[in-house]
């Protein structure tokens, strides 16, 4: 007979976007309605968080906003960042620091080519530097970096994912204003063989994988966090390697597969969900009880506006029902029991935390009964920096789930 | 010295999506547009093309919007399409017959499980007929239809595609009305070891291509096309086939990957466009001017308002600038020269067919001038079916092409 209530400790969210302004204001406080009490926030704002007062100046917005949520801040690396700057952070009580997607560009990229959205990351040519002749970038620009966060005590947090391939660049895109022989076999002086690697989405974060294990050779002592996996190849490569290396892992990549958002903008995220022996792969993981893997929901919230349009934005909003979702995922799994550990343990004694005073200690209840997710989760407009009135449509809209979260 | 200015026959497009009412109005002049003087029609109207008098309507109200144009009529097979129905359609001139994506459902499907949106289609479970002990359907309750296509002559198009795995529906949808125990190891009796196979999106054309070898071989003398092919798999397997197997590929899958229709509602088609090196093997075999391989854009409108919302139709509209798209995309990997071969004379050569009286001996020409694709093409309200005005995006909508079509 299944268990039709069960109590845990509040959860923590290990890898959570909590946005700016009116967005921020409608994020926050959900954060306690999904069950969640610890939340480590991103730091990619407009501008980046790449300093300490930065750091904490948005931290005190978001305890304002939900006294009751312990919030860890986290820096958006940059080679720049300077040895001093790292222990200022430590000693503010900042505790880790993101790479987001490891941006290579040629050092003469086209115009009209997007760049990263993310300034503070430098970017560098593949052949360029050393241990690039894979064809991928090389990190060695932050080893200084990396070298004082493992002094201190710093958690390195990775998106792990190479860029795809710049061929099109020179190919296919004569179409495009900027234009090169049809014969070009470089870009920028980088040969075409370094740039045509069949990377793409699909296999970015696999294809990422060698670099991983490289950092964590190099610095066996520095905690490293791949965030948000999605294959079955970063499982196995996380649970190969050192007990300083774990592996962060959302809701939504528990549930869905590339089907689900091919033409569906709501399940559209980076990286993106993959084939279903990927999504078996963490389900087992989790089935596992394996404590270097836990719950950072990646939870990302755009406007629906900017979903249901051309190019949608990449992100899955799950803050306001956390537990919910993740309750009866597991459960449709048969690992309902693997919860507790998953999503409220293995995370805090990874990154060695604990919640600030009165934190600890509280419980949530759920309670097995089914409820429609809402369709929408409004913000308001925002008058001072000219954004207007909008929606941001949750994962599984409208859908039931079969958990409620009935105290806590 | 490259050449800036191309005369070639008028193309042929041997697998269109032209449409109903409004929307029909609005595409069928647009065929010439593109350069295209023979369209192979496709019959997934509402209702589906089934007989051959449903064929003739359509035919009639096609060449009243385009008489210049000649268009090769199709059924839409069912496995209760009569041999005589068969002989009817060949004696009033139809070409050939098409079995969408091969469905496969559990005999007991759930209520709130998507159908095919191709009802003419019938669907039986796995491991009830013969041939599908790998998990996937047979196409033997086909026989018959294919035996009369192959005595009489008539063409079979595939979608070839096998469906994703039904799993979710069991195993982790327990948030839908419909519920299963959590430890089910069946649905309907089919165990899901036969429903669990890794079939997703991004495989299932490759996994359907052991059906198009047991087809070729058990009717070496009907001729088939592998419809749309968009993977390095499917090129081999066709090239490794006898002469009457052959292959459409489209425009849009010479250019796009994965991560272009990744949250990019406009290049979200099926199949969906795959890895680098897939389409690296579509150019290949473009460029190599192989014979079996031709022109089939699988052109599909839809309204931006069901492309740019959560759950968006997939199709990719090319109609109106096919041979613009084309020579562009051609000339961008050198395969300009190929053109003629790919767009104009493998598809009729392959189909023996040829354009109606008058129709032959036309040519087009193109220039080498940059233009921007129009943002949209736009069609009327339907008073009679009740359908609004609306407009279709195209592809590379207000970016630039190559080519244009100067005289034809």
């Amino acid at each position: 007979m299944p268990a039709n209530e069960i109590t845990l400790p509040t959860a923590s969210d290990f890898h959570i976007h909590l946005r700016q302004d009116a967005m921020m204001r409608m994020v926050v406080p959900r954060v306690a309605e999904g069950g969640v009490s610890l939340a480590y926030v991103m730091p990619n704002l407009r501008p980046p968080i790449t300093s300490t007062e930065q750091a904490l100046t948005y931290k005190a917005h978001l305890e304002k906003l939900a006294p009751n949520v312990t919030f860890l801040m986290t820096l958006f690396l940059s080679p720049d960042l300077t040895p001093d700057e790292v222990r200022r952070a430590k000693q503010a009580g900042i505790v880790g620091g993101i790479i987001f997607m490891a941006t290579l560009r040629p050092l003469a990229r086209p115009h009209h080519v997007p760049l990263s959205p993310f300034p503070g990351v430098k970017s560098y040519p593949r052949g360029v530097t050393t241990n690039s002749d894979s064809g991928i970038e090389s990190y060695e620009i932050y080893y200084p970096v990396f070298k004082v966060m493992e002094e201190e005590g710093l958690v390195l947090n990775l998106h792990g994912e190479i860029p795809s391939d710049d061929e099109k660049v020179c190919k296919s895109n004569l179409h495009e204003t900027w234009q090169t022989s049809p014969n070009c076999d470089s870009i920028s002086g980088i040969p075409f063989s370094l740039l045509h690697q069949d990377v793409c989405f699909m296999n970015a974060e696999e294809k990422f994988l060698p670099h991983l294990a490289q950092l964590h050779a190099d610095f066996p002592k520095l905690k490293i966090v791949l965030e948000h996996a999605t294959s079955k190849a970063a499982v196995d490569m996380v649970k190969s390697l050192g007990d300083t290396v774990a592996c962060t892992i959302t809701v939504h990549h528990l549930e869905l597969i590339v089907d689900d958002w091919a033409g569906q903008a709501h399940h559209f995220c980076k990286p993106v969900a993959k084939y279903p022996h990927d999504r078996k792969a963490l389900r087992d993981v989790v089935a596992e009880g394996h404590s270097r893997f836990f719950l950072g929901t990646d939870s990302a919230p755009h406007p629906h506006t900017a979903k249901e349009t051309a190019h949608a934005h990449a992100g899955v909003f799950t803050t306001p029902l956390v537990l919910p979702y993740l309750a009866t995922i597991l459960d449709s799994f048969g690992a309902l029991d693997r919860l507790q550990g998953f999503a409220c343990e293995f995370g805090k004694r990874f990154y060695g935390v604990v919640e600030k005073d009165g934190h600890g200690g509280r419980t949530v209840t759920l309670k097995r009964t089914s409820f429609a997710v809402p369709q929408t989760y409004n913000f308001e407009a925002d008058v001072v920096v000219g954004t207007e009135a909008g929606g941001v449509v949750p994962f599984w809209a409208g859908k039931e789930v079969g958990w409620r979260i009935v105290k806590g």
